[in-house]
């Protein structure tokens, strides 16, 4: 009998993993940096907490797993993106009474969305994401664009691109809401099932219908720019400023309107130009949500920015560019036994390396000589340890160096000295790079 | 309308979040040393995976999240515990062909029972696990005991006990199952029902039962030790022989069977003695499995052995014994913007001293001095930055070192170099008590 991981999932395999968890210690490292703290919200919540009333949304309305447990009558749904659970949190919580806000707060973790699985979309993905809230002010929406665009530049992408717009406050989206469904009215009966819906729900939508995107009435769209009020146009108008001052590469993208409905005023995406990255080149994505705090119960006019990244599509444009990832580091130190009677003496100085923080492993397997040398081979272990009856009986120990290939017996009790002697300039090196790497 | 968190489950809270990082990191860096590597595997997996056949626990029974999503007929299950989603994984990305068995894997994640809440027990928990896959020899065994003890230890928990017993294998097992089948079978309608059910599937989980425990009959059970094989005594002996050598203090116990069937030879539990635990005193919990790979599809006769600890409890444990658990650490810089003309260039140089690696953060709501300057105290801020009209037209910048109350004012260009003077032996003693910590 087979069994198989889930349709649409992925294992993150051993010789993979400590590229993600070097990847997760830049992303946390940055926020950090920016005095951001992390939340860990529930994988589940109560259902309503995605559904939101008069979502557009193909995520809310189609994608979700959601369940009831037997014997319960909780409608409970797998997180599909981590804003909503974050932001219910911190209603619940009343984090809105900080003396300090906004709140800046960062999450990792597996969300779900029951989509038709293809490159680069997995039903299991994992996100990374920002939420700064309880704060309105172009200056947070900028500091929340340049962390992104740092985390990106410190990981090692080069070819990126920030592309921006405005979708403008209430007022200014109401507006454009009745142009468009103005615009689209005698297309109706032409665009997709789908279109239909977001006409009626959410017409701002349709912009970003892959459906429909050739259909001639896109050419000639009218743009958001027109109908944002005085007030919405100078807010834009400060935030682009500021980039501009920061030297920040961006380009104000009209048609760029966000698949999620909740967006207010900035909302911007960061672009992967690599031509390898095809359809797929959004890396990270984001906006002001003036409403969302509010939905949740939390303050009348408590606004919050945010913005996420899938984990897996980042290691996609990081491959795309070249960039080498951290790979499992060699063993420092190999224990080879060379006669049966001297095993637990190879053990016990096996766990006490470990004690003393050397990465250390030996053979449990009963391979012979050659079999333990290679083993050591694949490990690139730095040091193996020969420990045979001769030095059991003598407390000794041969270390021979893998890299120089010397050989030298020294007492059992100076084998710690004499590694952290040895191997002291190599940690130093190490470390060094480890901070190269990371800020 | 009011949102809440489901019943249950917990939002691990940004104060809370600096603890559990640094918890993770201990763990994470005790595998590395032995040579563990991490895996990642889905949340939910095939339900099959885990409802084996004849499986009598509770978890598997009645507590599992199981669910099929929308216009699918797969069905799906929550995992309620790591080590089958590991053993899947281990068999379908054929990992026992590798030629350096055992393969040694890490997990750590959200698992979800459907129990009833109660202090402890969450229904959305998160465990720390190792999977020790493709050797048995009581090598192992002890290694990953000493593992175990090793991180606890290094926690900071003190009031430990390993408690140890043996399964024997498979035939041991047998023999014992049909001696407690006798040795039950007149008491049996004085049982519970889940005991009535554990009779047919596996007796010895009645030896478990939290409702029967005070019946008569379980005074005088049969003791498994009088029912062990030659090699499973012998193979029991050399594991504890080897844990008198390495000085770990354990306690054999006759009655710990443990919760799951799937167990054969050594399981053990790691203990704390400190009162205030009360019934929840089991922080860390694991055992041999013979039977576990060859299920899954993997080659017979290849066992693991495997332990896991659950976060909110270990959590419990150091609170309990008064261990001193990480905190945010201070801010390095606040940057107080005096005059709002000053504002760009103070929020210039807050992202400056980002980029240069320097915690820092400003006021984003317009507060005024006092109120900027209580913000600096609350994040424990080491400087605050006092930028007005004078500095931003003279490109100064007054640095005020929030521990001695010294003043002084700098050329802007300047600033990096002053802060990475002054700080320097800060840091330097930041990082040695990280590594005293860690390690």
């Amino acid at each position: 009998m087979a069994y198989q991981i889930p349709r649409g999932c992925q294992d993150l395999l051993p010789e993979d993993s400590y590229a993600w968890q070097s990847i997760e210690r830049t992303l946390r490292e940055f926020c950090y940096l920016y005095n951001y703290d992390e939340i860990r919200t529930p994988i589940f919540e109560h259902t309503k907490v995605f559904k939101r009333e008069n979502d557009s949304s193909d995520m809310v309305n189609k994608e979700m797993y959601t369940f009831q447990p037997e014997n319960s009558k909780t409608s409970l749904t797998i997180r599909p993106e981590g804003t909503a659970g974050v932001v219910r949190s911190f209603v619940e919580n009343k984090m809105y009474s900080s003396p300090d806000l906004p709140v800046k707060l960062f999450y990792m973790g597996t969300m779900a969305r029951h989509e038709r699985p293809q490159k680069g979309r997995l039903r299991l993905f994992n996100q990374f994401g920002v939420e700064c809230l309880g704060n309105k002010s172009p200056y947070t929406d900028v500091e929340t664009i340049v962390l992104a665009y740092s985390i990106l530049k410190a990981l090692g992408l080069k070819d990126l691109k920030v592309c921006i717009n405005t979708l403008g406050d209430e007022e200014s989206r109401k507006n454009y809401r009745e142009t468009l469904k103005r615009y689209f009215a005698p297309y109706l009966d032409e665009l997709c099932a789908d279109c239909k819906r977001r006409y009626e729900q959410n017409p701002l939508r349709i912009l970003d219908c892959k459906v429909d995107h050739e259909h001639p009435c896109m050419q000639n769209v009218p743009k958001i720019s027109d109908y944002l009020n005085d007030s919405s146009q100078e807010y834009f108008k400060t935030v682009l400023s500021l980039l501009d001052e920061l030297e920040i590469p961006y380009e104000v993208d009209p048609g760029l309107v966000r698949g999620l409905d909740y967006y207010t005023h900035t909302v911007f995406e960061i672009v992967s130009l690599n031509t390898e990255m095809g359809a797929q080149s959004t890396v990270l994505a984001g906006g002001r949500y003036d409403n969302l705090i509010p939905y949740y119960g939390g303050p009348a006019d408590m606004s919050g920015i945010g913005w996420a990244l899938g984990m897996e599509r980042l290691l996609i444009a990081l491959e795309a560019e070249g960039i080498e990832l951290e790979k499992k580091p060699d063993l420092d130190v190999f224990v080879m036994c060379l006669d049966e009677s001297a095993r637990s003496y190879a053990f016990q100085t096996l766990i006490e390396l470990r004690a003393y923080g050397y990465r250390a492993d030996m053979d449990m397997n009963g391979k012979g000589f050659k079999g333990q040398f290679k083993a050591a081979d694949r490990a690139h272990a730095h040091y193996a340890l020969l420990i045979g009856e001769n030095e059991r009986s003598q407390n000794m120990i041969t270390v021979k160096n893998l890299h120089t290939k010397e050989q030298t017996s020294i007492l059992r009790n100076d084998l710690i000295i004499y590694l952290d002697d040895h191997m002291e300039s190599e940690h130093h090196h190490q470390e060094d790079s480890y901070e190269k790497n990371t800020l």
